[in-house]
């Protein structure tokens, strides 16, 4: 021992007694533990408690084992959120493997990439999804071991493709099979590809140290007490749907399984099995507030929806309320578990009229409590934006809630780093009460006359137009002024008699001149497979016209 | 890099965009920065904003710095639970340096030797303890600065000891001191010195991890919710308050500050602030309940009780909750930064009646989410206890809920942590549902004959006798039979009619009679400063009859 060394530092280091690396694994040991008979998992007729979901994981476990899947191996799903999904979230990294739950909606030349770059050995799959897998699994440059998920609730057609059932593999693993929680924190626990707008998608790891966090935090800023009652609305293939299934562990909620994420199903789960919470993109809410009345059935409980991905509209959030849902916003990107920003709420903020109330719950907000630091900066100068909710800086946060980097891509993942912050990419301001709203991706700034244009604000104001169903605003080239707003509308179907004057006229009426778009088409907007715009998609139309 | 590392661990290396150390004080400055009006601090008249929290703490660390305090430098604080005790627990880790909170009901000589072992450089002393310090300050090796709080609230007689006042030396810092986390989450930040029955104090040193895990646990655990409003009757000196100070700031809670635990200042609180939680010891639902009527004044919400240090009995039980208390029932050790063990509740218990609930709450239950490992252990083979309910054994944690280790202390630090468990001390049972029951301390254990007999147990059984108010049983020597259980007695003041045969008879009609105390003594019970039974005073004065 150095004597250098303060008396704290002397003989108090870390043991096996003392110090264990954080995981999430251990808290469904934990709940299986404690609440044996609680429900642990709903789907369809199916009931299967702590005791069975923990049994169910360790099997399959021990039948990766059985296979050889280790340290470091990538086990590969293509599913809905059905319980193999659930599953794998245990039983994969419980031997040392990394998780890689694949977008369902991408196609098959994206599912053959993401296999061989994250170096599948094993994938299951979905009979839903084996036209696309079929297809991808002809490109792949390494075949890995394929099983099936043969899941009585789907009723359409789908091939089986592998060498074996799911069901028949768990039988091949012991419900005792012994794991142990990994030797360093630090270890990857999964892998999520990004679903870039462009370019090759990148694979963002996790480690179980962030997973641990993550399911901590969530348990506190959604508020979910004791033995929530966890609808399935989020894809869990999204950030390991926000972490939510090591979640629900930490205090023994029941997950409900969803294959489908329509009107009905949803608000029929919420009456059946007294949903309690339940996570989203703006898009499940508006299939909820905009179902045939025939579809709905009335809450007689309140439920919380936590939302991201962009700020619910007052007209959603008022909707929403009505129908007995009290939403919460959040923000964060793959690279950081999902949400990691959260429009904290203030008590007196509730007598505020509706519109007001959205003003301040369309921010992102404030850093998650495990999030160690949220903040805007100038990326030329990594200094702080005023806070003065004007000043465009980009998004970056730090902590213990940011990925491990990207696999196989160590010059993104420094660039990403860089100057000991990640860069979200997005923009944004800060306000004075240091709240930060986004405004822009970086590629989505418009820049016309020297003058930074905010697409999203420009959005904004056309979504307060009684007859706009959805808007993107791009750039446009302009010779004159660099470039424009160009605005693509969509129509509420009975305002078709709609022109595209009174659009911009109305743009004219809410915002500076500089700013109104030059251009303004109608049309549906082109989306990637988990609901984003395809602004590129747009740019091409737009200087196409 | 090494070819045998997966492709995992390559490139996707700990930088400081993703990995910060834990750490409970960016808690704070989070509650300052989201809710910076909202009252941390409630004390007599006195209401404090997160704000002037956070710059009350950031003006202390600037003072410590100010003075030459840093890295592994002990500032000591006898104090009741007044503002300046909370501000400690965030100013003094600031600036790297260790809190040391001082039992107040210990005598000169004990402090005098914690001043000395702990290496205190600054002690930090309410005028209400004066006599004591003043005496210990004359026995130290080297006398720390001295910083007298002078509290307004505080009525009572008391010299000032010290070089300055607590708020002139506030002043001396700036309220935007800079303050960083730790550089390694592993560093010590506080010191508590356990009040063992026997013996030196043993300091037990507890680090930024584990403070921050229990931060987030004890939000989970004791269902704090947004912004609870929590009253303090527990010490903060005792296991840091059970990290609670850390812990309000997760969710921007109100502490309200308490210099006397009375029935009727508790009573007033919770209505007057609408007090959401408190914790304490038994002996605190004891005042509750057995207050005169007038000085209560009935609940107009639920409160949370959690409580620890013993089972709370049937009759406690029943009484809190027709007072409107919810009781949760912990347990744990200052080497566990207190609770890390907790009663986990079931619904469906809530329909038995009131003596099977005790019995069921009685037991200390299972581990909290955060706590890696629970076990009771053969000590001898180190395997676990069958679960039965009957079979005694160690009762053994591990994981980041236990500390870092004795301070200066590598022997019994050793001895603590072997083979790979935290030993406890404390003997118990596993029962069939997983629940951990304790029946003894090691030490407090009766063999009579061969068996062995668990004093609780006995205890427990003349708690039943409606005339006795306290009992503690321990070990008299016996030339037949080795030892035999004597059990002291405190009777009802208005019960001294019983006779000592009465409770021998009660005690034949209740165990078996081996168990029966061969001796009953009727007397008031010798107790420590934090409240437990001296059974080794017991154990002399059974020896000397």
């Amino acid at each position: 021992m150095s004597g250098a060394k303060n008396i704290f530092e002397n003989g108090l280091d870390q043991v096996a007694a003392n110090h264990q690396s954080l995981s999430p694994l251990g808290f469904l040991e934990r709940a299986a533990a404690v609440y044996p008979q609680r429900t642990a998992v709903i789907h369809g007729d199916l009931r299967r408690t702590y005791t069975d979901l923990y049994a169910r994981c360790r099997r399959l476990a021990g039948a990766l084992i059985a296979r050889g899947i280790g340290l470091g191996d990538t086990v590969a799903i293509m599913a809905p959120n059905v319980p193999a999904m659930l599953e794998v979230h245990y039983g994969v990294p419980m031997v040392g493997a990394v998780l890689n739950a694949l977008n369902y909606r991408l196609d098959a030349e994206a599912i053959a990439f993401i296999l061989d770059h994250g170096e599948a050995k094993v994938l299951i799959t979905d009979r839903e999804f084996s036209a696309t897998i079929k297809a991808a699994l002809k490109m792949v440059k390494q075949r890995p071991l394929v099983i099936d998920i043969d899941d009585p609730v789907f009723t359409g057609a789908g091939d089986l493709l592998g060498e074996m059932d799911y069901e028949a593999f768990l039988d091949e693993g012991a419900p005792d099979t012994p794991w142990s929680p990994p030797e360093n924190e630090w270890q990857a626990i999964s892998l999520n590809y990004t679903s870039g707008t462009t370019g090759d998608p990148k694979g963002v790891v996790y480690h179980h140290r962030g997973a641990h966090l993550s399911a901590l935090s969530n348990t506190i800023t959604a508020r979910l007490g004791s033995h929530p009652i966890y609808l399935w609305t989020l894809p869990m293939f999204h950030c390991n749907g926000w972490c939510f299934p090591w979640t629900l562990s930490v205090v023994a909620g029941t997950h409900v399984c969803l294959r489908r994420v329509e009107a009905q199903e949803i608000y029929q789960a919420i009456d059946t099995h007294k949903v309690t919470h339940m996570c989203g993109a703006p898009i499940v809410m508006g299939l909820l507030i905009n179902a045939a009345e025939a579809d709905k059935t009335p809450l007689d409980h309140p439920v919380e929806m936590i939302t991201a991905a962009a700020p619910p509209p007052p007209a959603v959030i008022a909707a929403m309320e009505q129908e007995g849902f009290n939403v919460t916003h959040v923000y964060g990107l793959t690279e950081t578990y999902g949400p990691a920003v959260i429009n904290a709420w203030h008590e007196e903020w509730n007598n505020l009229e509706i519109d007001e109330r959205a003003r301040l719950k369309a921010r992102q907000g404030v850093r998650y409590p495990v999030l160690e630091g949220l903040a805007v900066l100038d990326p030329e100068t990594m200094k702080p934006v005023p806070a003065d909710g004007k000043t465009l800086g980009e998004v970056m946060m730090r902590g213990n809630l940011v990925m491990k980097g990207y696999l196989k891509n160590p010059a993104t993942t420094d660039k990403s780093f860089a100057e000991d912050w990640f860069h979200s990419g997005d923009l944004g301001v800060l306000h004075a009460d240091g709240y930060v709203e986004l405004k822009d991706r970086s590629k989505d700034i418009i820049i016309s006359g020297g003058e930074n244009i905010s697409s999203i604000e420009i959005e904004n104001i056309l979504y307060k137009h009684p007859a706009v169903s959805e808007a993107a605003v791009v750039a446009r080239s302009d010779e004159k002024w660099g470039e424009t707003p160009c605005a693509f509308v969509t129509l509420h179907p009975d305002r078709q008699d709609i022109e595209v004057q009174d659009i911009i006229d109305f743009c004219r009426d809410n915002m500076a001149g500089f700013k109104v778009p030059k251009t303004v088409v109608f049309a549906d907007l082109p989306k990637t497979s988990t609901g984003k715009v395809q602004k590129y998609v747009l740019r091409e139309r737009a200087e196409a016209l």
